[in-house]
């Protein structure tokens, strides 16, 4: 959001400064008139057009933030799959399941964002070739502007139309999620049993072949890795502290809270 | 040409084989009865739908295509320029000049047609990344698919016809090429005077040194390299020979002529 | 592979004809017999250098072979995941596995092999922006294509290189595909259902109701769909030949069959 | 040169969260101490990797410097060809000419530095491509950016200094500038003619069927349009006035002072 605040906010600017950018038959004071009226800024140097730097600016950031919906589009895709299935996409009332299994709903508006998020970034690419304007100010980018510009415009503003119907409306399979958790029958604690042997005392190099070893017969065989853990009497671990799945949830609001902080590096806070 | 007519033959193909390729409701046969009516192939191996390479490829082919147009623009807006002044794009009457300079004519279509393949090479990107659908057949090339198979395949007929009346209507300067080749002041001859003094005799060496020096004088003062010969006595040389535009062209024809020819490697000749 | 062959076919032209392509210096004959001993073919039409649209097909059809390997890779990576599990890369012994999860394999290879598709695609773009060269022989291509002409083959061969060592070594867990279509709880035979009730003289629309009811309640609940079929009495269904898995490979020996057939719309069988 | 300080710093974070970004084994004041000691920022929110839209804008962000080159580039080419020859790029002794014309000097370097801005725009794209990582943290991206990364900032420093070289060394012919203003023989000062008919209460119609007429005859028998309105004793002019070509440059030193002023619209002053 950010970026395209930006982005936006450098490309509105617009010049009067004549054919060559010499103001033969105006002046800096009449061009700064006229954009003030406009409510916009000033090219610093113009040639008979805005430098295109400006438009390729605006186009690489739509392609980023369409790259943005894509990642997320790209996670429900996945957890929508049939063996996955942990999050849904909303499906309509009406709308058709799959033609050959009535029963299979498909995440064909994340899949649509996905595809359109390609036409964005190829987008951006043209912009970027228009900068080089022959004498600074050949026509060759007016064409391409007028596919690209709104094209790329439209379709974001529709992509996050989508995005924002997805997310309002998405279903979450708790107990999906807790049912892939436990597919992995306890493997995915063996970093945490690593660390306790550790501490415990054992060399690291021993600790991890036996954690390697229990945690991948749990997987192969599919049994608990903690009952294989219970068996081994010769190891002293607190079990009910290792697999507490709490332990990956603790810092979950502070990551959360982070979230429009605007503490990230190069970026500040964005007000309302 | 034939990369295009190449291009929509192999994209020709359909399929009818059910949700995952199987035929699970309808047969081979059956496919292969429908698809002769339609009078279009059958792609070798389907899913759900068929590969996107075959999309890809026509895109690319697009693209080229574009890219050929462009090169031909390209060369045309270079001639057009005040300081070449070759060639003319046809200047249709009633069209305006340069909003400055009245008398002016840019070479406003062949800029189009360049700006124009930005967009077709774009295009050819996202058709690309289309291929790779997650189990060979999601659908998020649908919605890509709607913007860049009409996009693309309008553009070039529009560039196509474009080209077509640049080219019909082109205005040649031959008085102007001619003057242009002057602007050397002969030095343009100074390959065929270094040829001329080696078959006479002299080590290359000391024939390129002197061929230099009086081409470079003849540039920078801008005097007749001829002229430059005629003073040096110590040189026999037949001017007449050497400052012949007839030997640039006489392979001429024969090049021309292998236009069509399709003696080219990779490539047939095409019925008409 | 038939794309690469036909690409690398016609980039394999050379031109000696000068600095502008009349053969000043040289003659057609000259060229050819070099050419002959070079064992490639003749530009058709050159100037100081080949037309760059015949690199810009190479490096094209390089893109697209890339994205062929990016279909598999995509597939392979979709089909080694936790819940999924039906196809594993091979895993060399020694090589470390996930860092958190000692148990975990992530499809590296494929992973790398997606990665690498996308530089490819964006090489194929700047060969196409190679072709519209100034006066048809600039030499600005010549530095771009010192990146991606060396770029693009390279990696190519390290990509097949590694889609092979992927496919040779694959790991196929057949137990795990037969439990991830029994995840349905029969729910993909809807279709079948539907036939043979459309077949057995119901309505299609009755039919599709009962079905789409007893599917979405076996997939909700996880009930097998054969036994809530059972259940209905007044349905008359041969449940053995409906639920034969057999019935979906039935052609699949002839569609495995056309692999090499060439018999797809613009293509040839290969010669060995 | 903001654009890539602003990208540099956005994306100059690091994480330390654990292989999903929960701090499994860490905790974010440990990642916080070790990355303040690196001198870098923390990634807002990282899973296994930092987000990949950093890196994408640090990519576009080269590519739009690779632009801003190019365009510069694409300037001196221009004025460089025979017929215009207004500025040269720098010639090294003993750098040979052309191969055929050993007077003739191309523009290599400029040349060179369009034919890799190709490269970098291409780049940018495949590290849009990267930022939709499957679960936000596949490894795909991590051989592309090998290619990548290393590619586009070190094409940029060469190109940078390839640019710096050109402009340092430039040999700027003003005579020639002169000459090829004289090429019009005065129509390019129509615009002010028209301008001082229109003051002096001509109609605009009027004013431009008069201008039009005469500059078109000027440039088409080539004779000065000065000549031609001085024969015209209707028409009250100050020829001295319009004909000054000081007018524009009035402005010059004000447009010039803008550089570096930093009063364009969404950029400030760049501190030493």
């Amino acid at each position: 959001m950010q970026r395209l605040d930006r982005a936006f906010e450098q490309a509105s600017v617009g010049a009067i400064s004549g054919a060559v950018g010499t103001y033969a038959a105006t002046s800096p004071d009449f061009e700064q008139r006229v954009l003030d009226r406009l409510g916009i800024g000033r090219e610093t140097i113009s040639t008979q057009v805005v430098a295109r730097d400006r438009h390729a600016e605006l186009l690489q950031a739509i392609a980023l933030a369409g790259a943005g919906l894509e990642r997320l589009a790209t996670e429900i895709r996945h957890l929508q799959r049939t063996e996955v299935r942990e999050v849904e996409e909303p499906f309509r009332s009406g709308q058709k399941g799959s033609s050959a299994m009535p029963h299979k709903r498909n995440p064909i508006t994340t899949e649509r964002i996905t595809g359109l998020a390609r036409v964005l970034r190829a987008n951006a690419t043209t912009a970027v070739e228009n900068v080089a304007l022959w004498h600074e100010r050949d026509i060759s980018h007016s064409g391409a502007e007028r596919v690209i510009l709104p094209g790329s415009t439209i379709l974001l503003d529709y992509m996050q139309h989508l995005a924002i119907r997805v997310v309002r409306g998405m279903v979450v399979h708790e107990d999906g999620m807790r049912d892939n958790l436990d597919l992995t029958c306890g493997a995915l604690f063996s970093q945490r049993v690593l660390l306790a042997l550790v501490e415990g005392g054992m060399q690291r190099d021993a600790a991890y072949r036996v954690v390697q070893e229990l945690a991948q017969r749990a997987w192969d065989e599919r049994v608990a890795l903690r009952g294989l853990l219970e068996q081994r009497e010769d190891l002293e671990l607190d079990l009910d502290a290792i697999f507490d799945v709490g332990h990956y949830t603790r810092h979950a609001q502070e990551i959360v809270g982070r979230l429009g902080d605007g503490d990230a590096r190069g970026f500040s806070p964005r007000s309302a």
